[in-house]
């Protein structure tokens, strides 16, 4: 059971995707088993992160832009714009796959827990996040 | 099958959960596979780390908590304590989810990892982790 | 299906391990399902990161080497060495496990992404992977 998902990001930060997925396990009639994402990207990431108050999500954002800063002169990979290899960096400290556990026909989430798709560049893009379930 | 651990973290740092993770692989009685971990929290994380030399874990919490300070004035996500924003950070540039292979009814770890829950609020928390094994 | 890899890293930075992790998937004959990682080490990671220019895995390799400095004062975890403690934290910073979906009988990586070990000791040194393919 591996669906894809096509997801496009307005803009860099944060970007919830937990009802995408909730209905892609909810078509499955998966009971019970295990959630596995996978985002087709290395400038952008996932993360299951605070999604009952906005002001978390910006303030990650604004942490992780501060700590990888653009134009830093240690960066040779640069021809893809500025927001590039911090892009690289980002999703370097965040993550590529997440495993979340379906129990009772859901996904297992805790109560203050979403899932989102961390966009790194500044333009809006078009991101593939592929879904697999399995028991 | 899936399980869930009720953990009680004493305080902020890596508290080691590799036992209670391995009783729940050998009460399954499963030879070969994959053990996944989830916690279902977005203020705690999970890693699998250096468990000989406790020195490691110390190091670890120490570097991570001047990296990631408290009272930042970036912070806007400030209403549940100076710890709760700087914890979210923590958490993201952790792990939500973990997997480790079970090999011969056993965690296939190597020689110094264990599996820690790594606290990353002050006071004294209940966490819950949800534990599936699956061939 | 669980097979061992054994890789020897040359010297500390990214080591791209895709076509080792390819060959294990094609000789499994397996069409759809998950791959899944581990690395049995504490001063070693995985990482999914570009592939196509060799500048941004020695730009990555860079700047997390500036932010995990050697010889931190921080430190009380010395015994083994300068780039011990270091190897530790850029661990926990990145990945131990991670999990690439797999589709029509191969590795379902988009068109810029690689499998990586990365190094983090200055030695060369010996690691295994274990991988582990299921449906």
């Amino acid at each position: 059971m591996i669906n894809s998902l096509s997801i496009t990001t307005p803009r860099q930060g944060l970007h919830e995707i937990t009802r995408e997925v909730a209905a892609v396990v909810a078509d499955s009639a998966l009971q019970a088993g295990l959630c596995t994402l996978f985002i087709q990207h290395t400038s952008a990431s996932l993360i299951v992160q605070e999604n009952a108050d906005p002001s978390a999500a910006r303030d990650l954002e604004q942490w992780l832009s501060r700590l990888v800063a653009e134009n830093d002169p240690l960066y040779t990979h640069t021809s893809e714009g500025a927001d590039d290899m911090p892009s690289h960096i980002k999703t370097a400290l965040t993550a590529t796959s997440v495993v979340v556990p379906v129990m009772e026909g859901q996904l297992a989430l805790g109560s203050w827990q979403g899932i989102f798709l961390w966009e790194h560049r500044r333009a809006q893009m078009q991101r593939t996040v592929i879904v697999h379930l399995g028991v």
